[in-house]
């Protein structure tokens, strides 16, 4: 395949190969797993380069053990953050060509690349993966179906008005570019790409209100309730509508539309105006009803994982020790019982001793390993429901730990208690919280190298903006009603990992001062594994803490299980 | 000289005036004082526009209340941060054509405005305020003088060489446009703008350490130790040496360099390389010798404010209450009588009561307030020495002061004491930080509105870069010798106002884990008010933190005092 594309450069220096699609997700259809069929790379974030000579690949620390083992024999690998492309690029001779998708490269990164390097010409071209790849997957094509108002608490025409309104003094339109800001602006939902539960649609959104769909009208269910105003058209007639749109003002998030996209308007004679996105903020702030719903969704998938812990338990005291795969098997079967269980949010992270040191381990890449006699077992999972988006990770001792586990163990939850106890005015940004989370580790000289709290969609994407918490700054006020993951951790290579990870929901609290106070209130109801404390680290706070979310946890998930998982429960909740 | 200016604008919209003079500088010689001149305002930052129908101002947040009484009658104010001039430009119509002194105005400013506006068209001209003003005072031409490398801890060559070969691999020389870093590069002060002990000068730094200073030979001191390789020319002669860097790659901090220049060297055909000015790093990370120097300078600077609060307290006593003027040249009394005492770091604030609630109250721009018979005093000074540059804030109890004013105190007082007290590992920034000094208020629903921390010079500017705490991201990692203030505060408009402000070093720390950890030093010993503390918010580690610093206070200070000041010294650090 890469000599294939070799043949093909002609007068290209080489062809980009990002791991984003046409809807820049995290999460890919198999027809557009296009970095992976080429390279063989299977991580959720990188990008190749195809030149004459040579295969380049940059990805981030994430992936740098993974990435050897998958590419092959003479790839060139790069740091994705610390030997940036764009240096790459700036290197390149005056004139060099470029040739790429420029669907599947965000506005923003086209233009960053170009200031990096003027002297290079990036060609917008046919993608050259698809011509030559035998036996692609069809592009998915499920059905949609519809969550009810009593799901979402806002009807399509509700949330089209708002919206509009809110952009109406800039803009004539917004481009809506993201598959998931069109399921919440629509209320629908799809199987087209695993993980992710959306229609792959696109949206133009005018400021009265109207909304012309961008979508295969046979794949819309007959209960759809989009109301008055939306205009569903064939998806490869959008080109047709941006061209249309001379002189009109469009609302473009540079960052989340792909750059075919925003110089289709620059060339229809539009006037773009950047701006973010303007489903993003409404998305993360749930309301009551998405909030109701979110939170049924934690207990049911709290009994499936506490009915898991407890066979875990049972059949480690066995003496059993099974691989990674059997025990994500397992845990999957347990959410299947659940109502309504769609799907995993992602990949469950499997990983038994020294593999959980990889924060994004996946025992798919390799033979899976089993438990250890005696160690830890970290799995970070979560589920797909109607009513809501799960993702928890619990870290579990496996026969003997050793007094250093507990001790860093401890480190991570003092954080995660310190982080879910925060109380913060008005306008608090994520980078300003994220220091509570490492604070107990760094004052014994250790840290975790990835975010503290990514957002969370109801029923959509289990990674959600705006908002994050995390030592970069992230300039999006935390809001009512935002889901956040609080997940620190420690990572010790070739020896173990931990991660804490419960999702929280941003609520607000009494304070007698001058400015509204708001806090975090658990979604997540899962036991925490007692056997890995180190008690003489805990304050008589956290132990209250510790005794408190205990039991609610019993109090919220006891009524769902029964028998030898309720006799669990009731054990690995009880107070210190 | 509104109507003088706009007689002039011709076929401009108008005439641009920043505070700024072309050394881009907080503090300016008189001479330079164009803003105050034009407008009356004489605060710390703003920019004018002179149209033909109007005068604009925008101003911060700081000073919404003093600019409405220092400017003509129906002046347009706007809100620098809210309304940004960006906005203003944005909306003038194509070809508007806005006159200004390319000195006056960063490049990334310029080129921000023009990437806001790019229908308007920045005309640069001769200034036009200095053509019309008259009386204006003579630029300074102060006589420098030399630090000895005890007090640098390093030559001005050894400074040039390591710094050439920092950016040897990037560039072949650096424009340094800032006078504070050339004063770090030579060793040399002068006394050409109050409060910052500078000559004004430039130079061109080659990439083997040779330098072109620009400055009037005749300034240099006898003991001027400048090493090989330093070439002394006439100030007016720059122009000519960038004309001359064709085809050479230039460092240029874009933040910290005038348009002029970075235009002069684009006109020259000199490559352009965008980056951090390179004196700033090793200037902010202070020495062995220069820390030795800073500590010297506090404890002398401590002695003379212990007098002062000494004095304060026992003519409150007696029923007095002198008014903020008073105060302030009272407590410059005391600092005149320390050895090398040079000029305060900055105006003094000593506010009383209500004023204090401004954070950068100012008594000169209008009558002084007395002291209040029962309330709270704000004094913030600093001052200037050979050794070192202090910056200190003591809030204190005046009379009876109310429960509330105890509480609010002592919320702040945690806040710097969890600041103070942080440990953190090698690569955090300040923006990661500042939630210590603000979580108790946060928790309270209280918060203030100025950042906690800024950078300090060795006799060189209060307030220095690239090191910063507040809420805003500052993605400079704390480094070992960094030098920084603790000052976090509560305002309470119409009322009173609280700080609590030390200064510290970043020191490392011991720790068993993965990762170097960096803490906080004091460098400010002055003791604190205990009538303002209300001890029922104290834990007993804050309570052990107030005596182990008022521990150290009586023992570095009391020697330095005698008689009613060292007794009143004993009881201002008694244990609590």
């Amino acid at each position: 395949m890469i000599s294939a594309i070799q043949a093909k450069l002609g007068e290209l220096h080489g062809w980009l190969l990002p791991h984003d699609d046409d809807y820049l997700n995290e999460y890919l259809p198999a027809a557009n797993e296009r970095l992976a069929h080429v390279t063989g790379f299977t991580g959720s974030a990188g990008i190749a380069l195809v030149t004459q000579e040579a295969l380049h690949i940059w990805v981030d620390g994430r992936y740098r053990v993974q990435v050897r083992s998958q590419v092959p024999a003479g790839t060139q690998i790069h740091h994705l953050v610390e030997e940036p492309i764009g240096d790459y690029f700036s290197a390149l001779p005056q004139g060099a060509r470029i040739g790429f998708d420029s669907f599947c490269v965000s506005a923003r990164q086209l233009a960053a690349w170009q200031e990096a390097a003027p002297q290079v010409e990036f060609v917008h071209q046919a993608n050259l993966v698809d011509a030559l790849w035998e036996g692609r997957p069809a592009l998915p094509h499920s059905p949609g179906f519809a969550l009810p108002v009593a799901i979402t608490g806002r009807s399509c025409q509700d949330k089209r008005q708002a919206l509009g309104q809110a952009f109406a003094a800039r803009a004539d339109w917004a481009l809506l570019a993201q598959p998931d800001s069109l399921g919440w602006l629509t209320n629908l939902r799809g199987g087209d790409v695993p993980r992710l539960p959306v229609l792959l649609m696109r949206g133009l959104l005018h400021k009265d209100g109207r909304l012309k769909l961008f979508v295969d009208q046979a794949r819309l269910p007959a209960e759809a309730e989009l109301g008055d105003g939306v205009e569903v058209l064939a998806p490869d007639t959008l080109h047709y509508e941006l061209a249309a749109l001379k002189g009109q003002k469009v609302l473009v998030d540079e960052a989340l539309t792909p750059a075919a996209l925003a110089l289709a308007l620059k060339d229809a004679g539009a006037v773009i105006v950047k701006g973010l996105e303007p489903t993003l903020v409404p998305k993360a702030c749930k309301n009551a009803e998405e909030l109701a719903g979110m939170r049924e969704a934690h207990l049911r998938d709290g009994a499936a994982v506490s009915q898991f812990l407890c066979w875990l338990d049972a059949i480690v005291a066995k003496g059993q020790r099974p691989d990674e795969s059997t025990l994500a098997d397992k845990l999957e079967s347990f959410r299947l019982a659940q109502a309504d269980y769609l799907e995993p949010s992602f990949d469950t992270i499997s990983a038994a001793g020294a593999n959980a040191a990889l924060p994004h381990y996946n025992f798919r890449n390799g033979a899976p390993a089993p438990l250890p006699q005696d160690g830890l077992y970290l799995v970070d999972s979560g589920g797909q429901y109607p009513l809501g988006t799960t993702d928890v990770t619990r870290t579990l001792a496996i026969g003997q730990v050793t007094a250093e586990q507990k001790r860093l163990f401890t480190l991570v939850l003092k954080g995660h208690i310190a982080l879910g106890s925060a109380r913060f005015v008005k306008g608090t940004c994520g980078h300003q919280l994220d220091l509570l989370a490492r604070a107990p580790l760094w004052a014994q000289g250790y840290d975790y190298d990835h975010g503290t709290g990514h957002g969370v969609g109801q029923c959509l994407s289990v990674h959600e903006g705006p908002q994050r918490i995390g030592k970069a700054a992230n300039n999006h006020p935390l809001l009512p009603g935002m889901v956040l993951s609080n997940e620190p951790g420690y990572y010790r290579e070739g020896a173990f990992g931990i991660r804490v990870e419960n999702l929280v929901v941003v609520s607000e609290r009494q304070a007698e001062g001058d400015r509204p106070v708001y806090g975090f209130d658990n979604l997540t109801f899962i036991p925490m594994d007692r056997r890995l404390l180190d008690l003489s680290l805990l304050s008589e706070e956290e132990k209250g803490w510790w005794n408190r979310y205990h039991g609610e946890v019993l109090e919220k998930i006891g009524p769902r299980l029964e028998g030898e998982s309720l006799a669990w429960l009731e054990t690995a909740c009880a107070p210190l």
